[in-house]
């Protein structure tokens, strides 16, 4: 029972994040919201920053479970848009994070060397796959050019949530990942060889 | 004299807001810097929002203005850097904004339309851009490329100061505009013909 309890505060503390920002939310209103007393979330979390700090924590085991591309392996593009569309959905489910970034990284600083370091790891995961691609003969890029297009890359995956809730802030629920998607797969277009090219231009479409 | 400290007031509020984050700067906090009483801070502006809509107005002003791009002109490369330059720099004058994007406009809904119009404008000029480059032959897009490349463009503008910010986060003083106007130059080199390309991937390495 005190299990069941604590999870529904980590749930709909995680539904208050993402829906009014991390920054607006006390403990008073995740207590109010699930209706039980200060005292019984008290029990379980001493302060809202045990809560962020267990979210974060989520999402860190998920992110970084789905970053450790193996590196060997010959990616194809179908396999690089499904990884992309996974990472987009668990940033969309965590989505406070990103959309108070900095923000949120000032005033828990313990967050600040965890998130460079998921942030490494998703450039990192980009550079296996360009990797992958260019030994696969689908592009071929220099040193330096490879790594401002990762770089590129990580950027758009990290703003991208917080970009398309520029267009309706009304209701932060609402996020279309597959215009993320695309937008990424995008990047790589104008590199790839004729056919991949194409391939690329058609799926990032099917993802409109 | 009355106009002095009004000023006197903007300038530590806009530093305060850039340095610790608009959210975590209150009234109290900007009068203890200036040493003056809250009485008299008060005397100027009622409240932080007031204060908040000012910096953004002139914010708005010196931008819309910038992206106010001739389309009938060449638009040179040195051009187009030499604009992303200085739109950067307004933008670093302003990070707050930035830092606290999603955050700042849910609070103060009144400035959502108000950004989306500086967004707006700015996509506009970078297409009134793109079409000059295709006019004078420096490259050759789909219309609906030519869109993607500028959404890109315009994402990478709007979220650069904060993106380059999570490697200081200590000291949120430091932005390194040069490597945003070279990935935002970056993202336009595969597009473009030879000898614009090679002059673009020059200059925006001497950026770096």
């Amino acid at each position: 029972m005190k299990i069941k309890t604590r999870d529904r505060i980590l749930n709909t503390s995680l539904e208050l994040f993402n829906t009014v920002g991390e920054p607006n939310v006390t403990t008073l209103l995740i207590s109010d919201e699930l209706e039980i007393s200060p005292g019984n979330l008290y029990y379980h979390f001493k302060s809202k920053a045990e809560i962020v700090n267990e979210l974060f924590a989520a999402y860190e085991t998920e992110l970084m479970d789905m970053l450790s591309v193996p590196e060997e392996a010959d990616i194809s593009l179908d396999d690089q848009a499904l990884f992309l569309h996974l990472v987009f959905e668990a940033i969309a489910r965590f989505r406070f994070i990103y959309q108070d970034l900095v923000n949120i990284l000032t005033r828990y600083d313990n967050l600040q060397n965890r998130f460079r370091r998921i942030l490494r790891a998703k450039e990192k995961a980009f550079i296996v796959i360009a990797e992958s691609l260019q030994r696969q003969g689908l592009m071929q890029l220099a040193d330096h050019e490879l790594s401002a297009l990762c770089e590129q890359m990580c950027l758009t995956m990290t703003y991208w949530v917080s970009f398309e809730s520029l267009s309706h802030l009304d209701n932060r629920d609402e996020t279309d990942l597959g215009r993320g998607v695309f937008q990424v797969m995008n990047l790589l277009a104008p590199y790839l060889t004729g056919t991949a090219r194409q391939q690329v231009v058609a799926m990032s479409e099917a993802y409109l």
